[in-house]
């Protein structure tokens, strides 16, 4: 029983994480390593989006002594204001996007300080933090590592220094680490960064090889703007402590001061109902805090609003899935799609994702899933992720893919990328790597999958039907001649006109590439109008004016380009052979 | 650039926890009914072991409205002081255990104080306690919550109150929840505690039934002492900052008393070799420093001991195997097999399995995994845990298992139930579901679990050798004497003695089933003494002295008892038929 009774203690939050690195993603020199880069670039990219600054990022990595790397990461974003840096990299718990519902990548401010006190505790080295903001003459030099019980910053020096930048901030941390390629790399993580920043441009210096990668977007995202709370996800005791603060205005004056989507009339209705009207909060009973709250429940409200949130966006997603997965050849792109806004909790959400089929992906191994939560590649955990879980749950089958036992990840020449982006990612830990299985998320992704999956299948039956296309034109230029010429002859006739046969055999317009060059040919027995594009590392148009039925015409593509490149026509699918029907997508180009 | 420099704030654990519910686990109303009994559970446990308490434990979960549950659970530890109640439950990061270098549940100071915060946040109900010491005349009850901005507890009241208990502590919280039955449910996960503490009984009432778990074992574990950490874990910038710590002091003193298994000698002879000796800790250089730490990584310690962990231990993991197990009538049970100590990052660890085959398990799914962690059930988050993950990339095709998928668990009739124990269990997250894949770890299942597969693997194949004996018996008693008589016949000859034949066929000790009789005959050419053991609800024992050759004896067990029970021997098994080699386990029986 002593053992109960004594010796009772209150950690820091600093000590509990020391002593819980793996929480915070730190299990492993190898994983150390990638956090430490992982953690760093989100800041930046998250800098520059406050700013609307289109982000270029350095990353270098230098072995510094056995198992022990120097890692330096440079933004060209906004900097810190000299009062600032040491508490937001030598304290935790310390930021400025605690608990405002708008997408950022980081929330908890805890990331960066964990790679902080990670490398004081490995090799004892402080870390380093150059940064200049615009207003400064010149750039400050911190020098610093965390008092671990207090959880504080521990600042050694700082020493002004002159750096010939408009504004940006460098970072040198010297750590444990082991350095790794291909799978769960640092090169890894910035690859899919770039799919999911393509405003991005990243120079990377590894220990065995250097790379550049550079933005395909030059338009900064939108910044997302912090919303309040929607009235959806609120629970009894948060309302009763939210009413309870502010106790001297009225009901219906809290609902639409601090609740998003609640108008004047909204929250007057609501108070109505619930039969408060004129009660002071100091005297609510429970039963009657329950009885607002049901109300709250029954109401309708607007969705929450999108400007909260800065999704990848379906035209962005499909250029960068093009240029990030050219090196497989892929036979079929899906259309990017994006859906909701939703809400969990309260907070909005929403869910895009774009498959890539075929080419050189193997086809015996687990499709490849592509995880990102809030435009941040997710390289870990990706059992327990509610993506992962989401794509298991689908009957693959029935889109025709090997799924050897149920509710896991199918077999098959496929990626799958999916992107959930929400004021508040619900991971399942401090190390941000996999988005727990919360019921709304989960059924989102379900509907957007399901679009996805069906699209891959729609595109290979579609396949199987284009090489039907050849059939067809055996038919309608070799067999059905002959069989007019030979009946003609066998009937001493002229050979039939045999016009109304072939579009009735046909009835499209069809596209073929003869000896490299394309033609259009309508088979219908109408005036056809439309446009053609090509699309693969450039975008190509020709427009066709009034082509008549039965009539030919060969197209002004050069060689190089129809070889390269999908051939997408806006017309609808019946009157399409051996083409794509334009995505919506394209169609304003 | 403003969003960079105002605005900026710390906030308390227990805000940063209410917004990330979900890393503790709370992540549905369903996840949050279960997380709160284990809570609840997890300590009773732990404060039963530190006084050496047989727990029995109560959990009753009533509706109390609609998605609102009443959760109590009782236990009969030794209660907690009235001056520590408040702090225990009503702060996080408030605790007994941290870094104590010894196996508990509870590690963290934040579970039942994260069931009692997301009580109150979704009904508003605080939480009721009623402790009562051994010391005190009376109890005490407490109603309290949590003061979030603060992280302190808010007590409403405290009274004295008559429990007629001599100690005790009795959990009452009122929450939003969902109550399921089956997969990853409280019975479950209660079921599964009996699995690994066989020496507590259980007491549960459920919305839709009651059912009371015994104890199968009527000894509390050991309870596990605290050691201090090994040298072999301690990471440069920790070294550094210990010695500082203590910088009056001498580097060998220091050696000696921080850490376990250093001796004076070991300690003298460490500072030697990096050339420290009489260096003062104040004047050391960092390559000094980093000069200690190599030696202290070259030189070699005795493994941590073993009495800071709490195995279950093989015997009562059989036992307790079989009687959980027992309705599947499973056709083989491995031994259960203990492996380590072991240390990963300084802390000591060992790893223990048991595997189940057959009977009526499910042929056609994957198999079933139950992962313990310091003697409590994991049921979520298995895809990132290193036991599935160990379990996962073992090659099981070559244990006769398919594994359609590599690298993703297995089909077939199995369950391997596996137990990690430590002084620090690597969890991936504050909710305690997963094992982080720590490479120490990693490596120590790997070896564990290809050992029980391998048994089961030879087991089955002994199957397949048992069948051989009928087809054995049939040879000798049928055919050798039809060829013996027929031959003899032929030749007008007294039919021949073809003992010499048999014992050849044979060489074996058999035992057989004849009309629920069980027999043992003796088919090798000497005397043999051996002891029969039928181990199934209850365990029977014969002893056969000088079985002669060609000698059969009926062994005096009833019908009953033979056929629900395995045949063991303690005889090698190539003098052996029809029954199994006694295990090392009984053998002591």
């Amino acid at each position: 029983m002593t053992e109960l009774d004594t010796d009772r203690k209150e950690v820091s939050i600093s000590e509990f994480f020391d002593k819980n690195k793996q929480m915070l993603g730190f299990d492993s020199p190898q994983k150390a390593l990638f956090m430490t880069v992982k953690e760093a670039v989100d800041n930046s990219l998250d800098a520059c989006a406050d700013a609307g600054i289109l982000p270029e990022i350095s990353v270098k990595i230098e072995e510094a002594g056995k198992e022990k790397f120097r890692v330096e990461i440079m933004d060209n974003g906004p900097g810190i204001v000299r009062s600032e840096v040491a508490n937001s990299f030598g304290k935790m718990l310390y930021g400025s996007r605690f608990f405002k519902e708008r997408q950022t990548r980081g929330q908890q401010g805890l990331g960066i300080s964990a790679a902080i006190l990670y490398a004081q505790k490995t090799t004892g080295f402080p870390t380093e933090i150059i940064t200049k903001v615009e207003k400064d003459m010149t750039a400050f030099h911190f020098v610093l590592d965390i008092d671990i019980k207090k959880n504080s910053p521990h600042t050694i020096s700082i020493t002004p220094e002159i750096w010939d930048v408009k504004s940006g901030l460098k970072i040198t941390l010297v750590l444990k680490g082991k350095y790794v390629s291909g799978k769960q790399s640092v090169e890894e993580y910035i690859r899919e960064s770039a799919v999911a920043n393509p405003h991005t441009t990243f120079h990377l210096i590894l220990p065995d090889k250097s790379l550049e990668i550079v933005r395909s977007v030059n338009e900064p995202p939108q910044i997302p703007i912090a919303v309040k709370p929607h009235p959806h996800g609120v629970e009894l005791g948060e309302l009763i402590s939210i009413l309870r603060e502010y106790e001297s205005e009225t009901i219906e004056e809290i609902l639409e001061d601090k609740f998003s989507r609640v108008t004047k009339q909204t929250a007057r209705s609501i108070v109505e109902k619930s039969k408060l009207k004129d009660k002071k909060i100091t005297k609510l009973t429970r039963d009657e805090f329950e009885e607002l709250l049901r109300t709250i429940r029954e109401t309708d409200f607007m969705e929450p609003k999108k400007d909260c949130l800065s999704p990848i966006g379906d035209e962005p997603l499909f250029k960068s899935a093009m240029n990030s997965f050219k090196e497989y050849h892929p036979a079929y792109f899906s259309q990017a799609v994006v859906r909701g806004p939703f809400v969990f909790s309260g907070h909005p959400f929403l869910v895009e994702a774009i498959a890539i089929y075929g080419g050189d992906l193997p086809k015996e191994d687990p499709i490849k899933i592509l995880r990102f939560a809030n435009r941040v590649p997710l390289l870990y955990q990706s059992g327990s992720c509610a993506i992962t879980r989401a794509i298991s749950s689908l009957n693959w089958n029935q889109y025709g893919f090997s799924q050897p036992v149920k509710d896991q990840v199918p077999i098959g020449p496929l990626i799958v990328a999916v992107h959930v982006a929400s004021t508040k990612i619900p991971f399942t830990s401090e190390a941000k790597e996999a988005i727990a299985t919360v019921p709304e998320i989960m059924e989102a992704l379900d509907v957007l999958l399901k679009g996805v999956a069906r699209q891959i299948k729609t595109m290979r039956k579609k396949e199987a039907y284009k090489g039907q296309v050849e059939e067809k034109f055996a038919l309608i230029e070799q067999i059905l001649p002959q069989i007019a010429e030979k009946s003609s002859k066998i009937l001493g006739l002229e050979p039939p006109d045999i016009t109304p046969i072939i579009s009735k055999v046909m009835g499209v317009v069809a596209f073929r590439e003869i000896g490299g060059e394309l033609y259009a040919e309508n088979y219908t027995e109408k005036l056809q109008n439309f446009k053609v594009v090509l699309k693969g590392e450039g975008t190509f148009t020709e427009s066709v004016k009034n082509l008549k039925p039965f009539q030919k015409v060969k197209l002004n593509f050069t060689k190089e380009i129809v070889s390269s490149t999908e051939i997408y026509v806006d017309l609808p699918e019946p009157v399409l052979l051996g083409a794509y029907t334009l995505p919506k997508v394209f169609s304003d180009e």
